[in-house]
């Protein structure tokens, strides 16, 4: 028998990973010259994070309580949000907050050390630009589309937010295949290598292409709209055969299987966005006085 | 006697810029590979023409009214919006709008090409990040602070607003002064070349420096707060001494003046915005329902 989603059951939000997460914050315990302050179900953090996963940037993985705001998290991140860094080895101290901001630090900081990358070469900044356009939107319009559908309460205005999140993704997919045919289809390509390049700026997208920036920023609202917003709003992702093939190459990649908690963790903690909980969260509180995200 | 600013004249925005930037759409006139769709007034526009001046990429002014958005603008911007980029020599063929994703293909294309920055390097992520996290503010908190503060007709929301531009400009200045402590004054620092390197990450912010990421990026809302805001609310800009060198310095470098028109066209162009006139723009109307700017 379906569970009823129609009632607050007052469950709590998870302190603490659980299943592959949880292995991934056990072998990252080790001292580093930079701690990541995370939380389990923070899809800002899980961005980040997948991304240290796939460049390969040492890190210490720290589980804190991003409601109560502990004053070491305030320290690295002036409004109390996960994810923020810590660099534990400088004088004055360094820290950096803001999880696109964060990417781009260990895109920059990857591509200098471990040679890993998550976008085509700067050789190449229309490939670039393409990618960039992608997570420009991911950020603009599909991520407040997530909250102001998982936090709407009236009816009328769940019908209008699933439609507004469905149209988001749906201009993701267009922004997707506008790259593969201007990038893989297009003229100007000198040989292999640099169709292999630009590849890259596709991610997962196409078949037999490795995880990219877009991957990394679009993932954990991905999941958690399959996982999350399907329990409580009965959402469906597109069902198209390639959208479908993209998601089980990006929810199988292991750097994002290694920062996935189990189904319950979320479940339990969105609960509240669900019923919209006063003071949910900044972000919850953002969506609905109708500002930008903090 | 001081103009009455209280009623709205009818003023019609302009589609032709004057002045100074009215000199550099003739200088340029001629075909190159890059053509930048623009509008006189759109501060959008202004950020991304001050890094084709400041970079010395070649491209072509191409002046269009954002309000018809002809055809051939919603060719290279999907939502009609300026700028956009025309790339001539391409087919399939190539176009880019979304004034951020610009500005980060004219710094990558410039590092290959002019060889000019506005960016520290790339192998100090670091003093890279910390500019991001300025722009990063200016984009998701200033920017929408001025139009919240332009549009609003009641005198109670106005003078909330205003309060909220003001600390949008204090905290994108304590991001600047944290920005020159950790860089400037911070350890770690081999020698000259590195401390001249990540001064960049400071721009025209500090004394002898030269334009930067940050600047460029706020530069239009800073020239049409202190012309426009004072002009239909009575704003005042913060007063402090470095803050207003800082100002100086901003709305006197060449690539700044190149592309400002005179002050008349401003104030008439706005005029729209300030009595918060229907349909005014999609930013206007993104504003007035609580959305994320377009």
């Amino acid at each position: 028998m379906p569970e009823n989603t129609k009632q607050d059951k007052g469950r709590a939000y998870h302190t603490k990973c659980t299943g592959a997460a949880l292995s991934t914050v056990a072998r990252q315990d080790k001292d580093e010259d930079i701690t990541l302050f995370g939380s389990c179900f923070c899809p800002f953090v899980q961005r980040v994070w997948i991304a240290f996963e796939y460049l390969g940037v040492p890190y210490k993985a720290y589980e804190v309580d991003p409601y109560k705001k502990p004053q070491e998290l305030l320290e690295v991140s002036p409004k109390g949000l996960v994810p923020g860094l810590r660099f534990n080895n400088y004088n004055p101290p360094r820290a950096l907050n803001e999880s696109t901001v964060i990417l781009e630090y260990l895109e920059d900081l990857a591509s200098g050390t471990t040679r890993r990358s998550l976008l085509p070469p700067t050789t190449n900044p229309y490939a670039r630009a393409l990618v960039k356009l992608q997570s420009d939107h991911v950020n603009r319009n599909l991520v407040p589309a997530f909250y102001r559908f998982l936090q709407a309460q009236d009816t009328e205005v769940q019908i209008t937010a699933g439609k507004e999140l469905h149209q988001a993704i749906e201009t993701l997919v267009g922004l997707l295949e506008r790259a593969e045919r201007e990038i893989i289809g297009g003229g100007g390509i000198s040989g292999d290598g640099e169709r292999q390049a630009l590849s890259k700026g596709l991610g997962l997208w196409i078949e037999g292409g490795d995880l990219g920036w877009t991957d990394v920023m679009v993932a954990p609202w991905l999941y958690r709209a399959r996982l999350v917003l399907k329990h409580y709003r009965g959402f469906e992702l597109p069902q198209g055969d390639k959208f479908t093939a993209w998601l089980d190459r990006l929810f199988t990649h292991l750097a994002v299987v290694a920062t996935c908690s189990t189904d319950d963790l979320y479940l339990d903690s969105y609960e509240r966005y669900a019923f919209n909980r006063p003071n949910t969260s900044q972000v919850a509180n953002a969506i609905n006085s109708g500002r930008g995200l903090p």
